[in-house]
């Protein structure tokens, strides 16, 4: 039987993909080869935490905005949109040209299905198609804008520090930025990784997309100033700690179960969280890291009390998954 | 002595510049090599006409928008971010994945200097800080979101036909984009071109952001639907006029005055005007129907009077530049 946490990914999900669905060109539309190779990787097998978050961030903020609307279809489409960014990121990253990956979810990666000049451009074609999405959105116009801002700024270049209580209208460059996170991974490669150089690629390449769905769910509902910081808070822990399990689940699994090279980011001497302890005690000191840093989000949420137990409980899942 | 058209195009470069300046991350900002090969292509010397044809809309925009509000500034920045998709295009047009050219405007292309990894991410980064850029300009926010939509459709994957007189958002794929033209151009290597498909290639590749660049400088002012209508038909012929242009250009020119390899497009045979018309009265041929299409461009900005007559006069440069 299906968890109660289990349930509320799975109907994420599935409201996620009809909402993809609809806003992706159909694969009948000219040019046909990048919008199949668009879909092929949408459609590949994510499991849309992203979207979910950002979701049951909406619902949480709702319930505490005191000029709520409703705007469940901007939350869902909103989720889509930023899950769009997700596999543009993924796309480029596959590329040879970066980590080179053949199989991404147990499935061939775009540039190997299209080659590498398509993939190239739809992944620029998601970007673009993202943020179409969101300018599309159907809330207020201020609204919208505030969310491209700091949607902008979390797949942008900066690797500084989160910050939790600052508006969020940062400088180019000066909030930890998808982009910036990829730049460092790729340089530090062959670097001993130390905890600081760790912490800050995680919490830029992984952390801040996945910060900016919560606070953006957050958005949609009119959140109040203190409970979008207090969502991105929780964000940035909780995105902190899904990256360090990722970083576990690489080591520790075989590669038939995720669906790509097992042990592959160790082998390069990538920044991992586990290799800053060294092994074999490193997964475990990292394990009980991610736990502590979900404690720490839910410390940021309390004052919402039960409201926030459905948010809680995903984060939890993204700490406790297997896969 | 430099003419009017010449001073237009210095001062509006100038201004374009400076706005650049100010809004890409400093050299001197982590991560480093991104922000280097960023402004490595942005400063490779372009001549800005995107953000000149923007300015100069506004400019004639303001004069007959009934609520005009001072907007310069945003003007001009909506001009730099035009002109960081622009350079985000050519990075990755530029990659051995793609055209794998070695040099542009006579400098190396950022691949050669920042490596395929950096130069990909650089293209991605230039992409989201113009939408960052737009997000964050100081305009009406319902003005931004329209600026936002025209935008992501124009450097999108549509290659559909330009809607002169249709309302602005199309639904993703169904007006012409950049994407898509580099797309059709990619597949369409080694078919013979026809007339059909060169126009759309080039209406969708080159045509649709410098029309938008035309469009987006009205919105800026507040223009009437009826001004929108007639600046983006001005646009649709001066942006083919100018592929056309550069088409034969690529054939007349010298390697070295071009400063990349003259003469590659047609070895390939790639899909340009004069190759529809065959050599060697295709460049004549060519050469008259950018002329007409310049007319077809002036005719519908008429009912503005000497008001236009910057606009026109950029316009004009165009197709008589020699390089």
């Amino acid at each position: 039987m299906a968890s109660h946490v289990q349930e509320l990914i799975r109907t994420g999900a599935e409201r996620t993909d009809r909402a993809l669905e609809r806003l992706l060109p159909s694969p009948d539309t000219a040019p046909h080869s990048i919008h199949r190779a668009m879909r092929h990787s949408v459609f590949a097998g994510g499991k849309r935490l992203r979207p979910v978050l950002c979701f049951e961030a909406w619902r949480l903020a709702s319930r505490f905005a005191p000029s709520a609307i409703p705007a469940e279809q901007a939350a869902i489409e909103l989720g889509a949109a930023i899950e769009m960014l997700h596999t543009y990121s993924l796309i480029h990253d596959d590329l040879p040209a970066l980590d080179n990956d053949d199989l991404r979810r147990g499935q061939p990666t775009c540039h190997k299905v299209f080659g590498d000049a398509i993939a190239i451009l739809a992944g620029d074609a998601l970007q673009t198609l993202a943020f179409h999405t969101i300018a599309r959105l159907d809330c207020p116009a201020i609204t919208t804008i505030d969310i491209l801002k700091e949607i902008a700024s979390a797949v942008g270049t900066g690797v500084g520090p989160a910050p939790a209580e600052v508006d969020f209208d940062f400088p180019a460059g000066q909030a930890p930025g998808m982009i910036g996170g990829q730049v460092v991974d790729l340089e530090s490669e062959g670097q001993p990784p130390t905890a600081a150089l760790v912490e800050q690629i995680h919490r830029a390449k992984t952390g801040a997309l996945i910060t900016v769905s919560i606070v953006a769910g957050g958005h949609i509902a009119g959140a109040s100033h203190d409970t979008l910081d207090r969502l991105r808070i929780f964000g940035g822990n909780a995105g902190l700690a899904f990256q360090i399990v990722d970083d576990v689940l690489d080591i520790t699994e075989e590669s038939a179960q995720l669906g790509k090279t097992a042990g592959k980011d160790t082998a390069v001497t990538k920044a991992t969280w586990p290799a800053v302890y060294g092994l074999p005690d490193g997964v475990a000191r990292s394990l009980a890291d991610a736990q502590q840093l979900i404690a720490d989000a839910f410390a940021a949420v309390e004052p919402f009390g039960t409201a926030a137990d459905d948010l809680k409980a995903i984060a939890q899942y993204l700490v406790d998954r297997k896969n």
